[in-house]
């Protein structure tokens, strides 16, 4: 195909930061060398539910085979919806069955929701730092990108009063704001109670779409999964998404977003056009998954694997990491954040680090700005607790000599 | 969610004849009636492969469940690829496993195409009668549809060249042509070899792109599939479709496109913010169906089961249609279309159908001009034998009672 048949957009699709570091580890690969990866947000690969899946598949008795392998509904399978409903309860959220739309992983419902919201112009308001790929289907749509800043207790309220007024005074107007409030990627920050609800009355005030995003949530380590901005939305304006693929298996391709009826109906015509209706499999073991209390018991399973992670890797860090870093500890979610000293160029070391035999995502890449160069994400869900002590020692090495020279 | 946030496109998004279908089959179930359906293509319930996919999940072996459940590539998974390769080679398409992704069903990879070849503006011509729905893709990013018409034999390659002359005169590029060359939906009709090969000709002389959909193909009833499009294309300049919705079960969601490397690396890139990665049990499942021999077993059998429905349907509307219906044997595929007298309103008809117990897809559905209301579409491939004869027979009554008034 040659470069002059692409779009727009095609041609500005270009492999990204985690590509770069596939291909550094497959090369690894090659020379029987391993890559040590502190990136992606995978699941814990001793921790899948192999057991649980295993045992609902074997139990489907023929009948049920048949919906399973015929064509779905568009919403996704009834059963399902009805088990993510009662789930949803469970945090606050109030939704019925058919308020609920099933999507192949919560990055769909993103591009689905894009969709039927955005002409080219619209204005779409998201905190920074924020994972700036799962934001490409805003501008897939011609949206335009504002931001607003992110600080310890997570989207900057005051601060995002004042772009709004800022914006309506230019005669601007916001027509959906994302945030992923609970165990942001990357800071791991949480908006407290009183910032959800003030967000709230801003969307009504300055009469914008909330799209509350929660992968994240069902992952805390100290308490319960803080309540959802949704849980508070009597008004309708929040759209929330959530997913398994952080809590259950990523492989199954599961997630839901939440909204009223007439907006999620709408949305399962645009799931028409995208991939007509989601697998059939993976929402029947998902049902059951939920039905058999087999998800509750993954999601205690999988906090306490990663707040340990979590711990080893903070140890590890206060032992390798030079003095200047800076990082808070995150209260769930399966990354830190790290802050290192002006001058320091994150995008540079990865290099030397893939060299090394470490794999880390730069912080450039959840800033707007790509000048931004002295932050990095590390993840500790997925590396196995020796990666994790080694490659934290590795990094920790490679960046004291950089601040040195 | 109200009215006014919605974007063009979302304002456009209206339920379709499908919708209205499935809305009076819910109707009726309420009141405790059936509804007879000849309207999608749906597999015939009773020759779902449950044996075969239980077989196959008893056997994965723990080390494998892992990557199942796991993300995986944007590609799709590699074993999976390499089997598509080879069940390609079979119809003489060479391609190896960097040439192919796997899709969400082949509606994800028209959609997928579009995002990477259409600007606003761009011209994309299809065969017409054509189903729709299915195109609805090129429009969201914005391309403009010229049609071409099919003959018996297809799409009418004279009348195609005489078309985009007249466009090029005209100052109008196309950018890509749609065609479904093997049991076309809906007229069933096959292009023969010498209008392919000359179809190609026409892509290097106008400087087009053939995207070739084929998900009929394989469901031949008199000797193997014609072969494909992409079978004799040299130059690169097709882009080919395939899927297991309609051969082996359309629950599994498993789509494939081939195309040159680099443009298949772009759609795995397109397909990250469309919904990251496919399914990993499905993918795994149609791997070894294909491994196994089994999904060649599953198309054989089909073929049979479809060829004898086929020849059931035709019996019955030979029995029951009024002389006025006119029809040609399908030789292949799902679909019989029926034209009836100049007059005829396929559409203002459905309801009294539907009342009556039987559904079928009005005509217009397939006509970029709605008023043309003399045709309609069966399906023979999800009825029963009983339902189709007893379907066939209320139509036939409600048919010749219309022509009568």
């Amino acid at each position: 195909m040659e470069e002059r048949f692409y779009s727009r957009l095609g041609r500005s699709l270009k492999p990204g930061v985690i590509a770069r570091v596939v291909l550094a580890a497959f090369e690894k690969a090659r020379r029987g060398e391993k890559l040590i990866s502190l990136t992606g947000g995978s699941y814990d690969p001793e921790s899948l539910p192999v057991k649980e899946v295993e045992e609902i598949i074997r139990d489907i008795p023929p009948e049920d085979w048949r919906g399973i392998l015929q064509y779905g509904s568009n919403l996704g399978s009834g059963r399902l919806r009805a088990e993510l409903a009662k789930f949803s309860g469970e945090v606050g959220i109030e939704a019925n069955a058919e308020e609920i739309i099933v999507t192949t992983g919560s990055q769909q419902a993103l591009d689905l929701i894009s969709r039927i919201l955005l002409d080219p112009g619209d204005l779409v308001i998201v905190g920074e730092p924020t994972y700036l790929q799962a934001l490409a289907s805003f501008r897939l749509y011609g949206a335009e990108i504002e931001t607003t800043p992110i600080d310890e207790e997570g989207m900057n309220i005051d601060a995002l009063e004042e772009k709004l007024e800022g914006l309506r005074a230019e005669g601007r107007n916001v027509k959906l704001l994302y945030t992923v409030p609970s165990y942001q990627n990357p800071t791991g920050t949480v908006m407290p109670e009183s910032r959800r609800l003030r967000l709230l009355e801003l969307a009504e005030e300055y009469d914008f779409i909330i799209v509350e995003d929660n992968p994240y949530g069902y992952i805390s380590f100290e308490g319960s999964m803080p309540k959802p901005i949704k849980a508070y939305d009597k008004e309708g304006r929040a759209i929330y998404l959530s997913t398994f693929s952080k809590i259950v298996s990523p492989g199954l391709r599961i997630g839901w977003a939440i909204g009223r009826r007439g907006f999620i109906e709408k949305m399962a015509l645009a799931k028409m056009n995208a991939d007509i209706c989601s697998d059939g499999l993976s929402q029947y073991v998902a049902a059951e998954l939920l039905r058999r209390g087999m998800a509750h018991r993954l999601i205690d399973r999988i906090r306490r694997v990663y707040r340990e992670k979590r711990d080893l890797m903070l140890e590890s860090m206060e032992l390798h990491f030079p003095e200047e870093a800076e990082w808070r500890e995150p209260k769930g979610g399966l990354f830190l954040w790290v802050k290192m000293p002006t001058g320091f160029d994150a995008d540079a070391l990865l290099d030397d680090a893939l060299e090394r035999g470490v794999a880390y995502i730069p912080g450039s890449n959840f800033f707007t700005d790509p000048s931004v160069r002295n932050y990095l994400r590390l993840n500790y869900s997925y590396p196995s607790r020796e990666e994790i002590a080694e490659g934290i020692s590795i990094l920790g090495e490679l960046f004291k000599e950089a601040l040195r020279h």
